[in-house]
């Protein structure tokens, strides 16, 4: 069997600029890099601006579990299936890190003959969107720290900057880092440290931002750090958000790239799936839709977070109407959620498969209550049994679950036509009634209830003192209509990993919160999450290398 | 008078294929970025490695002063005046660094009607080569403390780690750092340093650089540490030469775009010229001077640092034999190395302009020691009486020095033109009898000898006790054959700032030496030498902005 780098390199591209013509864009509305990315113009952005939108659907999963569910790789041959029965249609998808790149083996372009191309260059620089955010993130702390040097005339405490410097790699020794040694002249001596550049709430920002303007406000509205009196400091009162927005001008336009099918992708933003919102940016998703009949979208991890974000943050901050929603899952992750261990994947097993079948059920649950129309896509393997996958198609037609069976892995978009078709089915024929299931001016507990009851399942939540004394500070601040972006463990419905299936009767505690008030949510820690992530004992980059003609050699 | 940035934005740019055609190539040898960037691609390198190389022509400058001499200024100006009579002709030029841009209000590309374009994009991201750089020097970086972290195989010293981390900004609160805090999840806690981005060792690598299979060597042999038996430690005992090449295959190609009158133009790698040799690419160079009958360079700060280095280290290690050096110098900035303060620089004072152009004869000898042609470049200010003109040629006369008035600020490469001939007619008539003034083989210390009685112009040199240690260790370790690149003030001949003009009977102090065993040098430092700027009060950055339509505002 080929890897994923073997089938991209044998792909043959056509250029970015025949890709544009079929989504009726010329050269003029591109900023080329290289032969088969592009950027979008400004000017180009504006004139689609009055088309029509077409029709938005979100690809997301039962809860991740480490036999994989290839949500990516779904979203991907899903829109090529599109492709092949002549609907107009476009991907609007996240562009990934290179620290997880460098770190452990696994591209975020989906996979087999369901990929985004060029897959090295999307997977290593693509076109500076991540560096551009690097540095304007570390461009405000150096400004922040210089402000400190200079006379502090704003009375930044210098205990309470909450603004970290972040790199995009995997780099676990700047964690927790002392900053400003060395004497009066090197800076003022604090705590500090680094984040994942995806963690970054400038890149929250960007992905919510629905055009340049927009952006600058956004960035001008962020809370660098509290003074002496702890009342919030922002990036405006510093000054400086015109500086980063300039700094931003070209990351802020969507990037244009092809499937292996041809079907053109928008890849454009990557904030993390727990303390941000997990979806590519509002501009690129928006644009697809001015451009194309059908949009194909997804959110990070399972539908209780990316879906749920999805709804509540993104729809509804860019006034994006969803038509439908995949829910993908394999029998062998079902089976992981019945309780089976992952070395045993390959044996047939109904009972675990059918107790699986909560995780599942509760996914679809939660999308019907936001009104949408659902359809589930199994993903098949090589070790699905016969009566495994006819177990799953019986329980489905029990409770009335439209899904489809796919191989977009093996087979690109013709894996995908059977889903392709019964999403039409479900789009044309049930009724859409999306809402979301809390509203702005809820308090910030109500809306925490009401995720952790309707979307989790859960019984109740609980508040840390520390997390009831920043509420009092929010309400004071005037932060209490914003929405909640939840950062709990993926791997389960409840806050504790090890719950797979469906958990009930448990309670969610909310440890601690972090306001992102660019991006317009709060953040509420149900743990300890990871904004910085570390490398393995045998990193990827050890294997990596380039050839002779300088491609790239043991990506993936 | 307009701005730089106004001129820039008031100008006209042609397509970069309409340039590329000019020198040859077609648009299948460009890889765009954009309208007016492009990267030229590894087939076109290598396609034109065949053909015969054009004149190298540098320009250098008399120890800079507050008052400024306008060299890139006149690298443009005079590549254009080229381009007016005729001739095929290509710039070859560092580019800028964020830092600096988001620090300091000065662009680097030129100015007035001497300038590359677009200015905007160079002075910003540009083609992401520096942040490419970044990502290289600070993924090795994770890797050396992953390292450490995952067991310490190679047995490295953590106090003598001496790789530190870098961002592409002006920075002050991160020279001194302790990292690795938090506990033995996060990593090992030790004494770390962030450089800017330009003094990264793999900046001079890439600079160096012949080809992708030389970055690759070059890289393998940088040493990061030492390990408890004091042996050095290199990127090729990490084995992650290949991941860093790989992270570099797209900066390594030069980028092509053009001067305010089309002239072609590459703008391609910008090390320090203190701690590095301070010149733009070899790749750039070379190729260049395939692409053209003519190629204009330029070298870091003064003479004695920038065409020592440039003559010794660029030209030596990549084979290229310099046609001519053209010296630039200003009436104001003799006058300030003959006694003036800058604020009474407007009034004419002959007796300190005579005394000043002891620095210009100083700079004029080196270059003929040499064995080069030199021409003098007086960059024309509005102040300039016509009684210091006069004095001023009148000296050129009688040293038989060949000197030629520029106004390329005002009036481009039509205020370029008399240089123009004037080096055509020297690089004609006068014999170019090139060597460098030491051999590899002479000793470490015969090497610094020879830079500062010959180029400087000094007495002696002193070494400090830990030099004289290290000099022991360099010789033990196989690295007495190495190139020198001296760290030393820019401001003097000296070691010391404060003593313009010609100063003689000084003895310079090596403190200390840093090896550069990728880029195949030994830095000897004179003094501190600051490898992380700091920002003003009032950064630049306050006053940037982005427009309506997406375009910079408040850049220069």
């Amino acid at each position: 069997m080929k890897s994923d780098i073997e089938i991209a390199q044998a792909s043959t591209m056509k250029p970015i600029v025949e890709i544009a013509k079929k989504i009726g864009l010329t050269e003029d509305d591109l900023e080329l890099y290289g032969k088969y990315k592009a950027k979008i113009s400004n000017e180009a952005l504006s004139k689609i601006k009055t088309k029509v939108s077409g029709k938005v659907i979100l690809v997301t999963s039962i809860n991740p579990t480490p036999a994989g569910e290839g949500k990516s790789t779904v979203t991907v041959g899903l829109a090529d299936a599109f492709n092949r029965i002549g609907k107009k249609v476009m991907i609007a998808m996240r562009e990934p890190s290179l620290g997880p790149t460098m770190g452990i083996k696994g591209g975020a372009t989906g996979g087999g003959y369901s990929q985004v191309l060029p897959m090295e260059d999307i997977n290593l620089h693509f076109t500076g969107d991540l560096h551009a955010i690097t540095t304007a993130n570390n461009a405000l702390a150096a400004l922040i720290d210089n402000h400190l040097q200079q006379g502090n005339e704003l009375h930044i405490d210098q205990r309470r900057i909450v603004w970290k410097r972040a790199v995009d790699l995997n780099d676990r020794a700047l964690r927790k880092v002392i900053i400003g040694l060395g004497g009066p002249l090197q800076g003022v001596p604090r705590e500090d440290g680094f984040d994942i550049t995806v963690a970054s709430e400038i890149m929250a920002v960007l992905c919510l931002a629905t055009d340049l303007k927009d952006l600058k406000l956004r960035l001008a509205r962020m809370v660098v750090a509290y003074n002496v009196n702890k009342e919030p400091v922002t990036v405006g009162d510093l000054g400086v958000e015109g500086a980063l927005t300039l700094l931003l001008k070209e990351a802020v336009k969507p990037n244009l790239v092809q499937t292996i099918e041809h079907t053109p992708a928008l890849i454009h933003g990557g904030p993390f799936a727990n303390i941000a919102h997990g979806c590519n940016s509002v501009i690129a998703t928006t644009a697809a839709a001015k451009l194309a009949d059908y949009v194909i979208t997804e959110g990070g991890f399972g539908a209780d977070l990316g879906a749920e974000k999805f709804l509540h943050i993104k729809a509804r901050s860019a006034g994006i109407k969803p038509e439908a929603v995949v829910v993908v899952a394999t029998i062998r992750a079902l089976k992981m959620h019945g309780g089976v261990a992952k070395t045993e994947l390959a044996k047939e097993n109904i009972p675990s498969l059918t107790l699986g079948f909560a995780n599942l059920q509760k996914h679809i649950e939660t999308i019907k209550s936001f009104g949408l129309p659902v359809v589930v896509a199994i993903n098949k393997f090589i070790t699905d049994t016969d009566l495994e996958v006819q177990t799953l198609l019986e329980w489905c037609d029990r409770e009335n679950v439209v899904v489809a069976l796919t191989e977009v892995w093996e087979k690109g978009g013709l894996g995908g036509i059977e889903l392709a078709n019964k999403l039409l089915e479900v789009i044309e024929k049930e009724k859409n009634n999306f809402h979301p299931l809390y509203d702005l001016s809820d308090s910030l507990e109500q809306k925490i209830q009401t995720i952790v009851q309707k979307v989790y399942g859960g019984k109740d939540v609980e508040f840390s003192p520390k997390a009831k004394k920043q509420l009092i500070d929010f309400e004071k601040f005037g932060w209490s209509n914003l929405a909640i972006c939840m950062a709990k463990s993926q791997y389960s419905l409840s806050d504790d990993p090890t719950k797979l299936g469906r958990p009930t009767d448990f309670t969610v505690t909310i440890r601690e919160f972090k306001p992102s008030i660019g991006a317009g949510f709060i953040v509420a820690l149900t743990g300890e999450v990871m904004t910085m992530p570390g490398l393995p004992k045998k990193p990827a980059a050890l294997n990596m290398d380039v050839d002779e003609n300088g491609n790239a050699v043991g990506l993936f």
